[in-house]
């Protein structure tokens, strides 16, 4: 598992760096330390402000605001001051796993266990030799146009109506964590404890 | 490919009563005529007004307008006056295309199809014994809140920049409907056609 070896080590350090999303480390932990799977790029879930030079261009977007938790409407419309050119959008996103698993069997079991957690846009990403990437998603995204070129065409009543949205929206997708969590406890029962997982951990943490 | 039987008799049912989307008959005639692959369901991409009774109430939602080609600023102004109760959203959504492959060798070779003609969020949905099922799916989606129980908060201006945004997406995720008609041409030119599709639309159409 030279592949699972490599994306510990970059967790590991991003986890110093702290790069990760505070609310999944734990999360992050658990699912690592099971034999046979690991996980890649991961999110909790976010809410933001977001600024596109143009539609879809996604490389060059800036974020005015972005947080892993519910936002208030203050400093929404404080973020907005920060518009310059392009799509001003708020911006809701459900949490986001990448896991590895090491072969289509377990990707299985990982693919069933996003579903039964709630997580409905749970797919098989990618078939790459032997390996199969999964990513558990949810379905709450939410893009409301604002304004464009640093002009907010949203009243306040609407930006905060938005933001009120979007914020249930991020607390309803991050509620399916714990379930996440439990699920994962069991499938680590089933499959075992993955050892390289500690030997990188206690080198580099 | 008994399935293959009863996806095809639905296929020109629905065909009979009118309920496939016409922009994208012609590309679902084709990759039904192709061995080894069939479509369940499918859209051609959308944009539209739609009431929730409550957040993520997706069985009790209701369309105010539905069209799958670009909407004017007075339609969606008007149908707005329909609103009675919960969340009013403008949504638009990519051209979605669920195809059946015959075994994990074919599905990959339409999950790379998907992904080549610009579809980025082409997966693998699921796999059931030796079938899978691939989902052709872009990412443009966009869901502006414009009010609740029948109260818009949508400035008309705020409307129309709105109402612009989900058009110019449906155009560009649209746009690449040509490129997929040529790749599943290829496709059919190297996996051959299906008998089994010309034996049921003769029976059919």
């Amino acid at each position: 598992m030279r592949a699972k070896r490599e994306a510990l080590v970059s967790l590991f350090t991003a986890l110093k760096e702290r790069k990760v999303d505070a609310d999944i480390i734990d999360l992050l932990m658990l699912i690592n330390s099971i034999k046979g799977i690991y996980t890649t790029s991961s999110c909790s879930g976010r809410i933001g402000i977001l600024e596109e030079p143009y539609l879809g261009s996604k490389p060059l977007s800036r974020w005015l605001l972005k947080k892993h938790a519910p936002i208030m409407f203050e400093e929404a419309k404080e973020s907005l001051k920060n518009a310059e050119r392009g799509m001003i959008s708020l911006k809701s996103q459900p949490p986001i796993f990448h896991i590895v698993a090491e072969d289509l069997r377990l990707a299985k079991k990982v693919h069933e266990l996003g579903l039964a957690s709630g997580f409905k846009y749970t797919t098989f990403k990618a078939l790459k030799g032997s390996r199969v990437l999964v990513e558990i998603n949810g379905t709450e995204y939410l893009t409301a146009p604002l304004g464009k070129d640093g002009r907010i065409l949203a009243t306040d009543e609407h930006l905060a109506f938005s933001v009120e949205m979007g914020n249930q929206m991020l607390i309803r997708a991050k509620s399916r964590i714990p379930r996440l969590w439990e699920n994962f406890e069991k499938l680590k029962a089933n499959l075992g404890e993955d050892n390289l997982f500690y030997e990188v951990k206690s080198k580099l943490e």
